[in-house]
């Protein structure tokens, strides 16, 4: 199908262009382009052509690569939503549930791809390293850090990041045999308890 | 000073090319190159030119991109080493004499350009993760467990792994600011319990 031909056929009455299936179509280019080229080696043209618009309707809903890359950011899975799910039980046996949620949503979804992609764009420069920090900080730590009592609460949702992203990279992006090998089951036992104490217990070293 | 100068009035008496100080050369010269170019981007060529030796003497001593990768991977403080120095004074204690070790290493030599690097490389590709994961596996999670109890040895290297990687990332490459601000005795407090249970802890939830 030519592109001059597809808007016609395939959204006869919808509000294209400047409907949210525009918007969905621009950031779905941008993660295939921004996980294809990286961060440096995409372009507004190349992911406008991707999602079959004009490279102006890009600028118009993103403004500017970067801030397209941290909405492009957003992960297949949401890893705050995510935790907002678990915490529904209570905080009590959060560390287990999380980490249930976040490896069913990881396999459901192949992420490594989209994982990897982030990685490589947040170690190639201080540009990089920032975008992911501020998409971390505003979709991720905010979230986990609104669910605790106020007591470090910043500081505990840093340290369950540290463990779940140094996880995720060992087990799925590196694949160290002895975690890729191990069962979830394994790894829940050995990892929530961990988690649970640094989302309620005593880290201050105090007890 | 001309390349061709530079051997007869830096080292008359030396023994270049052959001696360790021509393979420490390349070795600097590679992680500038890998660092700055990633693995896809350097070449033996550019390396042995930033050495100032012939190429042939490259491969003469490292024999392929991806084994000269390997060596070079070795970073300036090798966490193996720093690993089976802090057990130097038993298992006890040994979740924060590591923290307290690397963080000290840490600082020391900058390592997060390096660590970027490092990333970089082993989120290009599968290629690049396999070496990563070679080089942790040789380098650091068989000399941890080498040191431990035969249950679970290498699971419990591999989770102490993955907590290091995930904090060093978090806390020095993403620099979040809840763990860039925090002291280290406030990370060492929090962490350091998490570490010991891996490596002599219940991890099989069975107490």
């Amino acid at each position: 199908m030519s592109p001059e031909l597809r808007p016609a056929t395939r959204r006869p009455r919808g509000p294209r262009p400047g409907g949210s299936d525009t918007r969905a179509a621009i950031l779905a280019a941008a993660r295939e382009e921004f996980a294809t080229r990286g961060y440096d080696g995409a372009t507004i043209r190349g992911i406008a052509a991707g999602a079959d618009v004009d490279p102006a309707l890009v600028h118009h809903y993103f403004g500017s690569k970067e801030k397209l890359f941290a909405a492009a950011l957003e992960l297949p899975f949401n890893p705050g939503e995510i935790f907002a799910r678990v915490l529904v039980g209570g905080i009590d046996g959060v560390g287990e549930r999380l980490l249930r949620a976040v490896f069913a949503a990881w396999k459901e979804v192949g992420a490594r791809a989209a994982a990897m992609a982030v990685l490589r764009t947040a170690t190639s420069s201080d540009q990089g390293a920032a975008m992911l920090r501020e998409f971390l900080e505003r979709n991720i730590l905010q979230r986990i850090a609104a669910e605790l009592t106020p007591d470090r609460a910043r500081l505990r949702a840093g340290l369950v990041a540290s463990q779940m992203a140094g996880l995720l990279m060992a087990r799925y992006v590196i694949r160290l045999p002895a975690l890729a090998t191990a069962t979830d089951e394994e790894i829940i036992a050995a990892v929530a308890p961990n988690l649970q104490r640094y989302l309620t217990g005593d880290i201050a070293g105090t007890e």
